[in-house]
């Protein structure tokens, strides 16, 4: 198959964008991969890594004549990012990014970018507790979801663009789904964010108690615990931009799940055991029906087995 | 090396306890395996699997000239099983049992087990969300912890019983500690039943929102909440009881984590991103002991990678 694009840019090269450029090079997606990031060591790493045809130390420099730019930067600073470049877009070039709010991007795409650019917010729902170019993997968008949220404009040169752009990650492994960005922005609060909003602030809660040491924490760490610690390592600085971006759906999701805590711990109080049982047993069918969806396997993992 | 037992009665065959049969019979820990369930089918299907010497209709013909005797029941049934089958143990016999509660084993051994038995409270940290005498295997405890919380009972026979008991959970490959039954149960309140309680209460929360399909949150799951429905498909009756016997340490523990919670709620609304990149940059550290202390690998898990 012949390349997608001719030249691509990726700004932002931690895990994500890293991660982008080897599976980019690997699927012959673009004749020339050019990057950018805003840290010099992160800039000289790349080279060193050989990931690119060419490291620039400018946002202009990198994104001149690029038909393909993804934004890989932390979510904050995809918005300006994108103001900074627009001037210098190649008319015709698609412009996107791979943060998990989207309705911001969408927004700030809508306000920065020229219509002579192809401006498509997108997500790709993949990546691990590692951050920094060092961490990305060519295989990391095989087998999972990006999404792309388009913005509302009626011109065929945006359809197209964006269908090319979905080409790009079915050529990354990936399955593609279209989506509202608001809409993208719900369900990722409670697919995503929520989970790791939780997750981070069980691992504090537990740091915090003095009758419980930290290396009992850690050693005991298989029944449940351990599995919140490795989503709690996720990178600190993406994860406070994503709640602060996605502000109003992280809240409404957190009320309803408070709410809902607060009732299952007055059924404990009272010893209202079968609430408990009628959830738990709702929950389970739930996991089955993930299974059953072919998302995960039924196999019981060995590698991470746990009990109470 | 010889066996530790001459007859080892395991009583409740599911997971926990099918495992155990298969994992004493493979380490030769037993002359003679003998099962009970309360299910006949259950107790069909342990005879099928050909995994004792004897499978018994009653606890007492189960129980009757067992040196030793392991409950392995939902954890509610513990107290009343130990009740029981108090008259029909052979003197010398030890009795243990595997629940995540220990506090509440404690006071009900020490209530109804007479003094000429020895009876040791147990807990292997180990388990899959699966259940039923299908779902086990005999390596199920290698590499895991199996905690001991002893009775407070001076007599040398006593100690003897327990360094034994001890060595039978290291020749099944686990590592033993021993430990205050309360302790226990805080200890295990924050690494195993919070982590669970939590876990439950997001997935219902999940299912029970109207903007969001089922099949969307199952789809885009790997963002996080995938680990979360796999501990939310942990057995529905054993969970129930977990949290109404250690309820106390549940509850103090939830009232931490809801209090921790309710403050990053109000940092996200408030756009204090300095206070969420603290608490994050701190819980990422705690992960780096967990990897550095051996208990899991640093290498990023490609099976079920997640991102934002």
């Amino acid at each position: 198959m012949s390349a997608l694009y001719s030249r691509m840019t990726v700004l932002g090269c931690g895990l994500i964008g890293s991660s982008l450029l080897r599976a980019a090079r690997r699927a012959d997606l673009a004749t020339e991969l050019v990057a950018y990031d805003l840290s010099p060591s992160v800039r000289t790493r790349v080279s060193e890594l050989n990931l690119v045809n060419r490291v620039e130390a400018t946002l202009e420099a990198a994104v001149a004549g690029a038909d393909l730019v993804i934004i890989a930067t932390p979510p904050a600073a995809i918005g300006v990012t994108a103001e900074a470049i627009a001037p210098n877009l190649a008319p015709g070039a698609t412009l996107t990014d791979v943060g998990s709010a989207k309705q911001a991007v969408l927004e700030a795409f809508s306000a920065a970018v020229p219509v002579s650019v192809f401006a498509i917010p997108g997500h790709p729902i993949a990546g691990t507790e590692q951050s920094g170019p060092d961490a990305g993997f060519a295989d990391l968008f095989v087998g999972r979801w990006a999404i792309l949220c388009p913005l509302d404009r009626p011109d065929a040169a945006y359809g197209e663009a964006t269908e090319r752009l979905a080409e790009f990650w079915r050529r990354l492994g990936s399955q593609v789904e279209t989506m509202d960005a608001r809409h993208h922005d719900l369900v990722l609060a409670v697919t995503s964010h929520l989970p790791h909003l939780i997750a981070y602030n069980i691992v504090g809660t537990a740091a915090d108690l003095e009758e419980v040491t930290e290396s009992e924490v850690m050693k005991f760490s298989a029944g449940g615990f351990r599995d919140f610690t490795r989503i709690a390592a996720s990178d600190p600085i993406m994860w406070r931009d994503v709640f602060l971006l996605n502000k109003d759906a992280v809240l409404e999701i957190l009320a309803r799940f408070t709410e809902d805590l607060q009732a299952l711990s007055r059924a404990i109080r009272w010893g209202e055991g079968d609430k408990l049982e009628a959830l738990f047993t709702r929950t389970r069918a739930l996991r089955k029906g993930i299974v059953e969806a072919g998302q995960e396997s039924a196999e019981p993992n060995f590698g991470r087995n746990r009990q109470p």
